[in-house]
């Protein structure tokens, strides 16, 4: 049950980096969604390492197989099960953290939490894991697509100190794709790249921020009181390796304003209630209210640096740490697939959720 | 099931602003845990409106009620149900929100949601529904006192622009209740109050920053992948009215440093695996690590003001609504509470769900 | 989590036999269900102690109040909490079985699972937990009745070793009333009721059978394959307290058919699919055909007894039991209004599952 | 969440009869538990296709393979996934059902609530997907015995109208797996692989009974009140195809005894509580007392005969419809092994779950 997901669109992820496989189960896929291979490895690719010469250099084909779940080219209710062969392992590169363990890392509490851990490459804990919720999000996405034009956008606003100027406009897939940062602000991504670059030439690593937007969000969405729409929002990112925050709307900034200035005015936007104003990011006591779903995650700088660091080893021992490997400078740009694949995810549940509730009887 | 929280120590909540009452079923509570009304009444005094001069005025005795399990003053293991009746109404107030949308507020959303809305006071979006958090978070917290003596401390750091400097102890509860604000520097605790009266004059509203710190937290508890804990927190912060952000340990500010900034050196403290520095805020993979847990939480200011907002009505129709009642102008200093009740909640699960994995069974 | 059932339309039920009361809390319901508390107290006065002249002589007016979630008449979407205060408590009574446990009773396995017991009748044990179902299934009814005209009713076809001729037709509910014991054929409801004011008059007790049925059920409702709609009745049914058994269709006599005896011929009943007979019971793979819901329950005898048994104390030491108290003689009589509430129960909140995934997406 | 069982040790099962493959994720398994997948593959060789002259003639290796959660022998306490490709497909076998319903099967169920289904074999409706259950049943039932000697034993008692004389005895394995129909009374054995054949012979099937015993359970087992461990049991039985009954311990035929014959006198047991008789079946209040766990399951006929049935087809035509294929005469004797592995599960998810509440925290 930790290992998933979602409460009527409900995944369940498995695998660990230097184990035989990763994948995912969808279960509660709605029946007769055309769906094929591709689709999936779409969303794939653009999570994949060495995509691009700012991400690790490890090879990873990452290519999708359906177990079960897909009849002649559509879903048919039942679990659908996707997995992706591990390759291009080099376990003897973790031999050393078999014994020490990395700081920010892991290591450590995995170790104390279960008594034993797979040492290689992170294992569970490792960003290897969110390759089946990148192949379920691509499920989720294709399913918003179809019922609503639904967009979910997610870019790169912040690399280090280094930050984008506000995006008034609503980004589109290719001004995302075409910098390998994936900052749809061609000047800032130029730098944003320069930096990772040079960071990585030191061995050492940063973090970032990323904003995600979606556009065509029907109202309603999201529960009274637990299950708002953010609050699952934010268990989702936060559920995410290396992320350290999460805000919504006018996010920490907006704690600085008052009431009078804060709150959004509701007009009539031809025919529809909608506000003029978007501080609250889409959502108004939990449940989405038809505006735009705005909000951002901050990311913390890769743990696993090629710098030697100070730690302790399996005794306690004070020892020092070198590590070794194929390790992300900057983990922020490959992240950008999987928040939004976690996006699509819970927005499908939530619609679920709420026809389950308020279409299915009429009184 | 969107009115549970919790997976082993669950809570379910019920009630909304002016109907008859709002409690709390705890499913899951062990047995044989000494509790008495009065330890809950203590913490719903702390959520109580009308404790200071600075907060709403609505008087409400909020006096608890045992409903079941508890029996010669020991929790049976059996369902603990809680009850807390409403008083002091004054429905008429809200008429004319019958038929207008509070700017940022939840009236909207819930109409279009359900169809109807009970819009008394907010019904169940009103903060009002916290009171069940904070009667099942009193018993979560006498838990944790009795099985580790951890303690969850949560106080104000930000009121609007004002922010307190960093406190490098843990603060003690007689600190965080000297001031009305909850603030434990007392110089700036002054000036926060100094605000919140003078936006009040103006019928306007201030938000703010909570942060929450808990220590003696045990290595071990949390998740992988999807209930790490800081996403279990995320969530539960997020699940309250009026928050916009959460971070923790470095938070969006650790966005901006290098990995060899960042990170946390182990080191051996008395015998204990432990770090030098607390960057991570007592989380690492998900799982905690024995260090301070520390977050912080960021609220909007208060949506319903006093002043003239223009807005729409149930028709769509643009017109201007002037709230009366009874409000909050800063709704920060009472939700210290509740941030310790959800807290403790998801703590106590975490610990139960760990051990159910990893203490049961020998092998 | 123990104490709730159902996924989308879930219940949480809290209580014990005497302790301030027992109650439950609807979460999910519908938006604008027309709902009053009398028609709750309708099905409760079915449910209720001393009705009738063979069952228990405990006198309870069981009156229901709502605490949250019905505004002006209707449900509003937010949870629906229902009490029922206990009176007429005789503690005394039960004070020998604070040391002494009573056969075939729980009255040791809660000792040994929880440490302690709130032993006053039964506590949480005591069918006296069944007020908050009850409560919650008349809610449910309502749903089905107001959305397809579907009827679940239940009724007894055996008291001990008297056994009423098979019902061709699909009873009436004041034929299921006309007697004390609900059985709807006349000259076997008779001979019932003298079986047990006989067995009463020695302190004996006797069991028996319950027989369900629901017509109107839509195709589609169960899931493959945990959550057949077998397999949620049964749970539902052997989650009673007394219950031994569960047999759905053809049942156990079914096992003495061959397939081409048991199989049930489709045929077009009228332009839907439908079948010739109905040894399955109105499910196929799990899942609702359209015919007729049959199923039947076993209840043991009641375990309290006036007679003297052995026994064995708190410290395992033999003695003799003689229960005093007031003790239904049979609870199968009392037993069918709770077993058409688990039924509505479970059939609403499938239908909201079949809903969610099956009528939400169209592709 | 359909697709799931169990809620700490909990399994997920994918797959369908002629589909890619079938599998299972257990998700909440202890960590450091020994496990190779010879163990997994001796109990799915119980359950496979073609392993005796009385089953499907299907050839099926059903060799598994782990996907994740084992490092060097040992369970990790991450997700354990298991994978049985799928093979020997025949799919023209199944043309005919595209088009025609198989009378008693899911056939027309299916089709209805998703609007579209993979006809072949079944689909997920067939037994196939048992694989993924026994092979996470094999897991608990290895935690079972290494936790406390715990054995579970399951084992034919009745095929079509011949039964095997009462056990008085707790039947060893090799007993049980001494005949092809896993009867372990060899007489009785003879006979029941008579009649298997001589119904095939007539392209004909039988149903049958299973009972179900484990000794050594521990006191403390089930909760109150939905999840009480009968409940679970029926749940998990009723989940299995084919099934139409359940009863625990003196079942159906305890409902024809008197509360004075029926009761089970507590006596002490060389130090410990126990009951002289035992036709609670090993519960009370829906908690195990430690007594041996006896319960039965009654299987209809196999619905696949090999004779021309009526029936209708897709369009609500009337039709003829033989089938074709390679159907077992009878599934009980395969599905011994699969009772086994729904009894082990919840035993070991209710064992986590007693665990956690009420040996997590002392007071």
């Amino acid at each position: 049950m930790p290992n998933s997901f979602g409460k009527l669109f409900q995944i369940s992820t498995w695998g660990e980096s230097h184990g035989p496989s990763v994948g995912v189960v969808v279960d509660g896929c709605p029946p007769a969604l055309p769906l094929t291979e591709a689709e999936i490895q779409a969303d794939l690719d653009r999570r994949r390492p060495g995509q691009s010469d700012i991400t690790t250099p490890r090879k990873e084909a990452d290519a999708v197989e359906f177990l079960s779940g897909v009849f002649e080219g559509r879903t048919t209710g039942q679990p659908l099960a996707m997995l992706v062969r591990n390759g291009d392992q080099r376990p003897g590169a973790y031999d050393e953290m078999k014994e020490k363990f990395r700081p920010s890392h892991a290591d450590f509490t995995y170790t104390a939490k279960y008594g034993l851990r797979d040492h290689r490459g992170g294992g569970r804990s490792s960003a290897r894991e969110t390759v089946g919720r990148v192949a379920a999000g691509a499920v989720a996405r294709k399913i918003l697509r179809l019922a609503g034009e639904i967009e979910v956008r997610a870019f790169v606003t912040e690399i280090h100190d280094i930050s984008a100027p506000a995006f008034t406009k609503f980004p589109t897939l290719a001004q995302v794709e075409a910098s390998a940062v994936r900052c749809p602000h061609p000047a800032t991504a130029a730098k944003m790249i320069a930096r990772i670059k040079q960071v990585r030439a030191k061995g050492d690593s940063v973090g970032g921020v990323i904003e995600c937007r979606v556009r065509g969000v029907p109202v309603g969405l999201g529960e009274p009181v637990f299950d708002r729409l953010e609050a699952d929002l934010a268990k989702a990112m936060l559920s995410l390796p290396a992320t350290k925050g999460f805000e919504i709307g006018s996010g920490f900034a907006g704690t600085r304003l008052k009431g009078s200035q804060h709150n959004d005015v509701f007009v009539n936007k031809r025919g529809r209630v909608g506000t003029l104003t978007n501080r609250s990011g889409g959502v108004q006591g939990g449940i989405s209210n038809g505006e735009e779903l705005v909000f951002r995650v901050g990311f913390k700088p890769t743990a696993t640096i090629l710098q030697a660091q100070r730690t302790v080893d399996l005794r306690g021992a004070g020892t020092e740490l070198k590590a070794r490997g194929r390790h992300d400078p900057c983990v922020v740009p490959r992240a950008v697939v999987i928040v939004e694949a976690m996006t699509a995810l819970v927005l499908v549940d939530h619609w679920m959720r709420h026809a389950a509730q308020n279409r299915t009887f009429k009184f």
